[in-house]
């Protein structure tokens, strides 16, 4: 069994409670905790790994609630402070046809995004882990968020601990488009897997291809990101969206230079929000048990397919639900 | 800011609150108040315009929250009457696939349905309002009904207010076709702005084209209306109908002579109610903001085509919503 | 009208509230009660036929809600023994795109299941009646329901009540399959009309075809049936299953040497369970009531296509709305 | 085994969902059925009697749903005529503390008001019928309606069907109260029990009684009604009720001259409604079936109180639920 | 028709769904918008009054929402700014029996707090108008908020705008008691008229009172104010604590030298939050509009007591409503 | 921080969606997970200790989700067993004022009911604990449980981990009377701390007593439990249990020959189920860290009482809200 940290942010996650309900005209939400670290954090342990998650809540029933939804599905939570004011929050507004998923965040002044400098003790938190897991997102919130991500890397490199790192890029949360390329550009040097997609590389790095097909841009932007920063595992999802409730969807891993595609699910989408941390997720738990590149990646572009039929930012599928993706076992049938 | 009049029926709306469930076996119901003109009334308040809403309610908790629901979205209602005994009810049954949306009315008896001749003081009621809109369904209530949509064209014509009438047909509440036809015939003649579609002009008028193409169907009917009643704008919505799930969408406008047709969508159907509404809404938004011919009836099919994603008979969608349709934003991602 | 006795088993049946959710992850439950002959015979009910439901259920609040939910619909719940500890309980977890439709069964240990030898007096129950509906499901849940079957096939026989049997092959509830195939042998030896599929007749009987196309095995498979077991009536469903979503049905008789193939239904799936009994009871309902063949079964096959935009286990469709489908009506468009 | 007939009107009852919600402020109906003589008629069948019901109801979704609604608890619906326009609708508004309930009635031009007169073959619908149960609600609806209540009580008296009447006084329902009254005398003089109140002789005959306690003041009121109409059984409900949230509850009955007062319940109420057709049927049943007087009208007492804890119109009490009250049985503990 | 200004903070505010669920085990929020100055509003509008609102929202649909909510209740929203980056937030939790309710604030930065010196134009939005609502609450925000409401008050003066003040302190809100004090005793001499508590005097200003009954103590509390700040009129709620499920509530009012005790209302407690705000538009009410001080003391009484069985922050009792507790109509009765 | 171990059955908990609502008339169930040992393991840990609870569960979804609710809120399940077919059931009606709580049990053939003989290794389980509770309930399900009951005490009494016992006496699981006194004495002979009450030393035993007040017969049973087993520390619940709705809640401690009792709580009852375990726990932690008895008995009352308030079998107070209850803080104010 492999052991996992990831480091982020988890949110109070609103959403209405009826179906495409605009949040302007909404008078219930369902609620729920969520982020791009903490869902990696959850899919990694329902697939059977030891997984710590870090991160500080301040010390009400909202940080109570959010500790207990990680420990739910078996997330180690010891590590995480308790201090600061508030949650971060975010509003998620469901899409279909041509109505774009939504997301509206309200979380300023969150209880991570508030912390001193030097907050953690990375050579405590990493000793003995495998693997670090981290994005884009979690420099992003402040100066001193960006300085514990670099901490961590640099204490995983001491460590012996993996590091893998998802671009995830979220251009509202950046004051400075300088700043953000120096910080991506200082933590994936100290990175072994990259994950990201072809919209990312060119938001971050103005790096672009221009190739016929999604696959050919993609090769050539891994190749890029291979040459400029030297890393060696690089995995890409692919998303053809056309539409908001059907659209095709496909991962390519870049592994000591040799690329794997994988098939490609057209699809109607159910949920659309969570895809790219499932895509983590399970890439992470086939690399760290050593998987064959091909089985990894088919793998873990299933799981990136089968959450978008999973409502919620959580990819729930066991292990063996995702293989059977891959068998193409009982499609349409039904399980008894 | 333009100021619009519109005047008809707003019932109460009970749907099934489970999805898909028949109303035979519901033991619960969403609750709204909606009709054709007060929806319009909505979408253009949302727009930003300035929108009075005309009718009569009985002074019960039912009238007052019907009064509420359009208040919330900013449409004034100082000049409802409260009078009569009942609101008209409606129960609309949810379709997909194989099954068809139903509507089942209870509606008679109801206050409007029940004023008395002359009750609305058109000139009043008209001054200094730049547009009046009406719609087929409200001259179908009662003999008084009719009368009155009739006086309120011909006070619009004398205020200088111009009149957009959207067909609307529905042929189980004329009791007499001979009737239905007159009352159509005097009413478009004092419209400056004509809504409809193929079928309603075939049932009323039986007017119809042997036309291959839809559009080229619609344009002759829109040369045949021109030509029986002068009307100078013409807007017709196309449905491709094939499926209570999936269907094409487009829009064709009449103007000055010249027919301007819209892209088509072919999109999954979440909410089949309340399209034609927000088409009409749309459209009259553009016209009255004197946009070009191209953009208005663009900017009426987009709206309309939205609509089939948003739950009830309100079009909730903002202008800025509705031209990232036609500027083709954010297809298939999430906005953030 | 006709007259109809269904014996099985009803159960609690218990799905997560919420649309799409996991089990692992409710929080609430919608409740109902549903069983394949119990099925047949609400959808005879409502379909305006008289007909009697036979099990056993325990005299507990539960076992009272399955009658009331029975007698709702119209079914005759006279004859219903209350004896016996538990009724059976099974949860179904909603499917799309990807995941599979699972149902979780805890059905052993059952009031039916438990049933004494001779429990039934099959000459008294079947005075009178004009058929008789079994399925496949209820002789694999014990020796004596097995028995029961048996007998009661044997009584309709010296009553002269046709008997009607529907494969619904159950591989986990078999412990033998030698012994499955022997008592499914003797049943259909028994019947006049065996309603079932390609997969069913596989599993049960080892018989395949190596045709191409679905109708070619269908037809294959339906004259080896009647080769073997001389029964003159048989029906199968279609179903090209490539999808949870959206898949393609339709049906195919074999009446008197006869096959009278079906339309092909390409749809979206809103629910997957309960197809087949929707199939059973129309097929039912119109052979009893000598409608030509290929009417009989283009309106099997067409409640068998609407069913799957139907939430629950019931097809809750009347005659008049199945024969609108048949009849292409209003398709796409709202009847009001 | 007795059975009973009783004749009404059954209407759709709509709730707001959230407790203690005001009409005003709803967003979602719980929606079932009821009216005080189908009321009367589940309570009969769900405590093993045979009840048939008589009505009109339209060829409707919500028609067919009331008819479901009855039969559900065992209710036989043969008799029900399906015919008119629309089935009555009424919502209410849950009280507590200083709020009152709140009934709002839509039922005016409903199918069993505008019914023709002499609608019903009361000889028929009678025959072999051992009680017929009638309330004041019916007569009030429309002069046909009248007519048919006291059509049957006059038929019932040849057919030797004896006629129980619950005042049940709607002040709001009758245009005209001398009418009422002599309605109300020509249906008492047909009458074997009558049920009633002190509030209700009083409102209709204007007798009333200065004594200071109600048990007085109901005795004096009962002579008064003997002395006037003869009527040998009479049944009182006592309500002391200075809050909406807790009141006294008790029973009295007269019957061949001699009183028999119950114990008195004060209690928490959780649902206002339903309580005297509790009574109603509670009393029937016990009458019925020749249990002594004392054991009768605590019988029908302790469903009056019990009625004020079971949520909606409906007394789904068994009759081994009503007799734990009167023996005091599980007060306060845990029934496993 | 009197007009009215009210000023303050709406919030986002939050609840789980299911009765008395604590926040930590929650998974659906009820959503809804209040404050105490809006609640003012709302109730005042229902009561028939030209009520405006004043306050600062971001632009964003939570922001609408709120501005919706207010629409919807007749509230006039023309004068509130569209700025900022959050809405505040709160968290209520149900109490009952031995558990209190709780709040839970996330207010902090937001677009009212958040608001630069001298933003309103306090002249301007005063003009013409007939009282000024203020609470103890803005003040508490910010510095700037502070500023704004003592602006106002001096504006109020110079317009001839009567002033209500609401003590409401929330001492967890205030940063230095000592500036809480300077700011209320400010405040407090520009207002005509001061609703408050015993407690909130005794922790803001330290006056307390020894007498032993509440009346007593709160008669010696105001005559203190009154010669503290030469307030002449001040009303106080009286509240007997001593279950969170059932409260002894009342009202006194001390107005030109003479004290108006009400009578006591003994009830069940079904909603704690919103009862001081429904007691002061009550009192607003009746004393804008020049009813006899015993009357108007009454009514605000009722209406107090009345909220407690209100859901949510809103008094949305009419005016009749809170009549008929006056005249003790309809108590336990059904009104039809 | 203390350790402890708690053995027995977590079951599914159903129970109707809407308040009152009768098990045979609900459409929807709330689900969760419970049991009395999980509830006690549960309260303990959300007090801040170190809990493990020890069960068999099957490798199913329902089997994990009932694990997820425990790691949820922190306790530890790493020692559960993953085996055997179901697991148990039961539906909870709850009651009101008449209408008293009832549990209905499908909870033969469980997982755990079914264990082998000698399942549990108990000297490595207990290994380092300082405390095993367990209850009456699990050596009733089978001779296998009551044997590793047996096991598992006289192991702590080896390892040196005292040992808590609550009687929880369910008449209907024990088939056999005599059986059950054996295995009580038994188990009580091993243990340390006997929690019960009056009624339950009743059924087991036949000790009762005479004597008037509820706390006299509470001493005198306890000196008889003390002098027939030498039980040095015995608690009761106390229970005047006259209504459904309210009721007066305590209890008592008898520790080292002397006896603590405790207030009285006269409360409204909001929920019924789970309050012994509430008081078990709470007893349990103080006990474990040495409070003193008066101040442990009182806070074990206050949990008690305070449970009756939290809707679900899990008391989810924390410490610090018992001793508010204990300190009369903030009874019926607001908390903020
Ligand atoms: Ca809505
Ligand atoms: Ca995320
Ligand atoms: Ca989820
Ligand atoms: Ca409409
Ligand atoms: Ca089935
Ligand atoms: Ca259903
Ligand atoms: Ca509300
Ligand atoms: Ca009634
Ligand atoms: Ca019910
Ligand atoms: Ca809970
Ligand atoms: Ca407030
Ligand atoms: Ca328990
Ligand atoms: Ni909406
Ligand atoms: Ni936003
Ligand atoms: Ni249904
Ligand atoms: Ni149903
Ligand atoms: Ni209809
Ligand atoms: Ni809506
Ligand atoms: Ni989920
Ligand atoms: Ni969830
Ligand atoms: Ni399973
Ligand atoms: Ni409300
Ligand atoms: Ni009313
Ligand atoms: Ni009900
Ligand atoms: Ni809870
Ligand atoms: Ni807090
Ligand atoms: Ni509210
Ligand atoms: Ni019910
Ligand atoms: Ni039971
Ligand atoms: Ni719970």
């Amino acid at each position: 069994m492999k052991s996992f940290v990831t480091f982020g942010e988890i949110m109070l996650r609103l959403t209405p409670q009826e179906a495409l309900q605009p949040l302007v005209d909404a008078s219930a939400l369902k609620m729920g905790f969520a982020g791009a670290e903490s869902n990696v954090a959850v899919s990694l342990a329902i697939q059977g790994n030891r997984v710590s998650y870090i991160t500080a809540l301040p010390d009400s029933p909202l940080g109570q609630a959010a500790i207990n939804s990680l420990r739910k599905w078996g997330v180690l939570t010891h590590s995480i402070l308790r201090q600061g004011e508030r949650i971060g929050t975010y509003f998620i507004e469901q899409g279909a046809s041509l109505i774009p998923y939504k997301v509206h965040y309200d979380r300023k002044y969150s209880a991570i995004q508030m912390i001193d400098k030097n907050t953690f003790n990375w050579p405590e938190l990493l000793k003995g882990q495998d693997y670090l897991f981290l994005s884009g997102i979690t420099p992003s919130l402040s100066t001193n968020c960006a300085h514990e991500v670099m901490q961590a890397t640099r204490s995983a490199r001491q460590a012996g601990t993996k590091v893998c790192f998802d671009l995830n890029f979220r251009r509202t949360l950046w004051k400075d488009m300088k700043q953000a390329k120096a910080v991506y550009r200082e933590i994936i040097k100290n990175t072994d897997i990259v994950i990201g997609n072809e919209g990312a590389v060119d938001d971050i790095f103005d790096f672009s291809s221009a190739k016929k097909s999604q696959q050919a841009r993609a090769e050539e932007l891994m190749l890029r990101l291979n040459g400029e920063f030297g890393t060696k595992t690089i995995a890409f999802t692919l998303r053809d969206a056309s539409s908001n409730s059907r659209q095709k969807l496909s991962g390519i891993l870049f592994k000591d230079h040799n690329f794997y595609p994988t098939r490609t699910y057209d699809i109607e989408i159910m949920e659309r929000i969570g895809g790219g941390d499932a895509f983590a997720a399970a890439l992470l738990h086939t690399l760290a048990n050593k998987w064959e590149p091909e089985k990894a990646i088919e793998y873990a572009s299933a799981a990136f397919a089968l959450k978008h039929s999973i409502p919620g930012d959580l990819n729930l599928s066991t292990t063996e639900e995702i293989l059977e993706v891959i068998e193409n076992k009982s499609f349409g049938f039904v399980k008894r």
